[in-house]
């Protein structure tokens, strides 16, 4: 069975939640650890929302005394901050940029509390689960990383993923964190968002393999990332590749590995051995506190100015769940790689 | 049930093969336009690979008297022009910026005759059933199109898909075409590859709504088109999102749809109804005739000049096969999506 | 999308809990009726397990103002008559007839209370989620209805459902009602346990058609019901089939429908029409309460009497799980046929 | 990735065939072996039809020097021997006990060439794909056997696997063998057809643990044998489980294992290491050659004899399609098992 996620719940419902099934038996599920991943999702500070969730995780099932059984494991966040009634005023109309439209003209019904099931709200449980991918994967030497690597056009020159960690922002420079720290907050002034640009990286020597013919690691990455709210872009290692030349681009294969790292660590659809390198684009946040043209569900044009809690760059708690998603779908093929080949298998039976 | 495709077969085998299964019943599988669109990918000229294959497309199951009857299609292209000789020399050598080396670390054996499963070869079956998939829009009016915008780094300025279908390089613009076609002969003639940028896009109301809170179109369209051989890369919708603001990237919502497209026609993984317009970005073309530094599959140091026959630019023929993906994508959802609501369910069981 | 439920939670954790996907949205959501189906399934009384669960279901997702949204829809029992002591006794020691031993070899850990994971307690989710795929299958005219057949060899005569809803063992003969309650009070003195097989029926013209080539009907059917615990058998129409002749046992085809039902309503994997007719057959309750044989986690031999407190006849309850199985199975179905046929595609979008 | 059979191809076609994924790399692919298994699904004689098919097995990918590389494995056979014209009367009528009007009722067109998609020919794929399962299933000491225990009511007592092998009817027992096939070639001569009942074993100690929480091998079992033509009811272990009390039915656990096989091999939907036990019944084959009552697709009564080539019972033939299917099931568990405990994990990458 493979690692799989299965996620519910609504931003102003009583709690999301999720299932997450394929866990093996026997890893310590570290719930200190756990927390303070959600945490880091969560982080409350000038540059995020005002929206202040505890966001403590449960972890209610596929555990005894303190060690995964191999069952579903059933995470669960309470909501606690609700105020609903901010979006009183949005029940008969669609914000431009969020689902509402589009989920109206879908299903003839939403949840118009908070983007209701659109709501990035779900991501926290996305965190939960991946924080246990990260325990696993650690313990077959995998460490996946990621920060924040532009802002609405502000890039970083240095990619230093352990100042992402304590930066406020997740900035991957801290020579460029304060340039995009003013912008931020010149958008949030404003009543404006910015978009920004997410760098996941994952590093260790079993990422060699990893991937399957008809279920490509570069193809799941893709669709882990293109399915996060905000997100309209992903790109696998050389940002610049489609303007590149073969001689310039291909990485040249060493004794010890690969010399150069264009492709990102995946070639024909399986990692290479080279670290993973994932570029994530995100849309500036669509809620702004700026008047926008609309119009309301019974199809009259009006004008709407957004009031709510939001956060003027999503790229920024965003960069947190990238490397969560992509840690999920490392420990799937982790999974799935112990039984590519006949020698394997019959090692692990004793043949 | 929904449209699945799996696929099977090699460079060098026998033949490439598929099996299409969700086909509704009752739909004209007219071949001769399922030929076209699988001739459309071979195109043999000055720009793409030597390799002259019939590319004969058999549809071997699931018709009956010309229409679908909603059994699984099996789908065949029979491989003629195999020169695994040319192959010979790579037996023992890991092409760099192929799969030879991670498919041989993966799985300890690799098919090297022309990439065995990990070659292109294996798309011809995509357009096959993406040309299904296409005669099943039609009927809902989809339409898709696709092209190459840029070549190399040289860049369309127009996007004319209609100059897309005669262009021998399938350039979106007339202009550009010349500068695009020289870029790619100079490479070729250096022994060199070049990477390109592929637009798709699809159109019609019928996507108004199409995708799923657990599985979103947007999210779809990344898993396939990163899956494609080469593919590095994967936009929707404006390629500057994340560096812009939400008051200028934010389609405004009129009486009659959305005014502008910055999202690309994607709004919380569902359709908005605007165009899709997706981005999809080649590496250059991994074969190259110039030396390159390798190793033996004995772990030794070696230098590789191929010879073989290659496309100077993959984003060219590649740019047929994501406009099939993205059909087989949007023919899922337009199944999907005929059971959204409760009263769509009870029209059509006469309740 | 597929109606697809996933469960998680053991006999002695915080709670139960499962999402349901695919359910169309406005569908009104009758609590009364959702809690009214769990209650059914709790059913304590002289014939069943003494353990006194509250069994209030939640649905903590996916509804707004009472309404299906589309949303997944996440479903929660709480645990509260929880007694882990009781299973003390059994942490060292295997139960015969249980997945201890089972559990234990492959994972290396179990949760001993209660039979965790594997105990008949998750079946309270499928309940929940049965009750939702049974308002969805009235809204298309198809009635579930399921009723004890056999106990322990003493089996009805008479056929009857409606009794089967007000019997305190769901019997489906009055007249064997007696026979079958007293074989259940003998085992239970006994410290003993009865098998006994259930009989689950589908009324309705919407049958007509479901299923797919790929996905049967009857394989789905089976795999639900074979999957839930304690069962060993599954039978689709005429149980004597295999020992008769193709003249007696096929069903003669009339204007109105076929003559006769030895097929239990499914013909080559799809519902034809007929009631859909099928035969689950329980084991006794693994749990007993005499001495049985067994070995400790430190593989020596040892006695076993179990305490606890178990259903004597796990068929009794279990009749009203295969009943929301069987809905589940058919929601989903519903959903996939409503794309079968082109034209009714076309309708759905009005072409 | 687990192993995957997606079959395609219809009785009259051209050609029946399947892709099958999840084959681990570096297993040779004994050809010999393979055509074997299909030359005894085919097995013509004076107790099965007289359709004599090649049977020519075909792998045309997936294999490189004999042994398997890791990638989507095409299966193919041709049809040879088609007699279309022999089912041109039944056009327009649809035959008791087939597909016939049930897949004309849902897709609203069907191939009625001698049945089509529903016909048994597209086993043919399912023993192929079966016998490179059996091989894998060999290297982990894996044994899979079949034969025939009931013809029309007349049973085997001695449930004999190797004399199965060699008896023309696959009969598990050289004593009923001859009233078995008595019994056959009376029904034949009478143009009727006989129900049976087939036993499948599985015996390995690797069998111990196979099965998932979410998946339990035995509704995977359950599932795949229901969805074999023909097929009307499921067993796993002891027939007469539901009349029998607890304190005889359980099996009581020694150091060297189960002491009885009342369960048939599966405790809580897991392998518990004895021999796996799998009763499969058959209906009588619907094709007879005795006048039924019948209607026409313009809705008029009708009566109809059928001619065409048919089985007299399908449970015999049916008899190496069972152990093909539990071996495509046990394959696909045999690989999930390397990853459900951390050790394992570990161990495999050498941590």
């Amino acid at each position: 069975m493979s690692l799989v996620l299965r996620t519910f719940g609504e931003s102003h419902g009583a709690m999301v939640g999720g299932v997450l099934e394929g866990v093996p038996a026997g890893l310590k599920l570290d719930l200190d650890f756990i927390q303070t991943e959600v945490n880091r999702r969560r982080s409350v500070n000038a540059f995020t929302t005002p929206r202040q969730e505890e966001d403590k995780i449960e972890i209610v099932s596929g555990v005894f005394e303190g060690v995964s059984t191999g069952a579903p494991i059933g995470l669960l966040v309470h909501n606690k901050n609700v105020r609903s009634k901010d979006y009183d005023a949005l029940k008969e109309t669609f914000r431009p940029g969020h689902a509402d439209f589009t989920t109206f003209a879908k299903y003839g019904i939403r949840d118009h509390r908070g983007g209701g099931r659109s709501s990035a709200r779900e991501s926290v449980i996305k965190v939960g689960a991946g924080a246990i991918a990260k325990l696993l994967l650690k313990e077959v030497g995998i460490e996946v990383a990621s920060g924040v690597f532009g802002v609405g056009g502000v890039q970083a020159e240095e990619l230093d993923f352990e100042h992402a960690l304590s930066s406020p922002i997740f900035s991957l420079d801290k020579n460029a964190q304060q340039a995009q720290q003013e912008a931020i907050l010149h958008a949030k002034r404003a009543g404006d968002s910015l978009g920004g640009v997410v760098l996941v990286r994952a590093h260790g020597r079993t990422l060699l393999g990893l991937g399957e013919f008809a279920h490509r690691l570069d193809a799941r990455i893709a669709y882990a990332m293109m399915g996060l709210n905000g997100v309209k872009g992903v790109f696998i290692g050389e940002p610049q590749a489609a303007s590149m030349q073969g001689s310039a681009y291909n990485d040249a294969l060493g004794l010890h590995g690969f010399k150069s790292n264009s492709c990102g660590g995946v070639l024909g659809g399986f990692g290479n051995g080279s670290d993973l390198v994932v570029w994530v684009h995100f849309k500036p946040t669509s809620s702004i506190a700026l008047p926008q043209e609309s119009i309301t569900t019974q199809a009259e044009p009006t004008q709407i100015t957004l009031k709510g809690r939001h956060d003027p760059c999503i790229a920024i708690r965003g960069s947190v769940v990238c490397a969560s998603l992509l840690a999920l779908i490392l420990g799937d093929f982790v999974l799935s790689n112990t039984h590519a080949r006949l020698n394997q298998i019959k090692a692990c039976y004793g043949y």
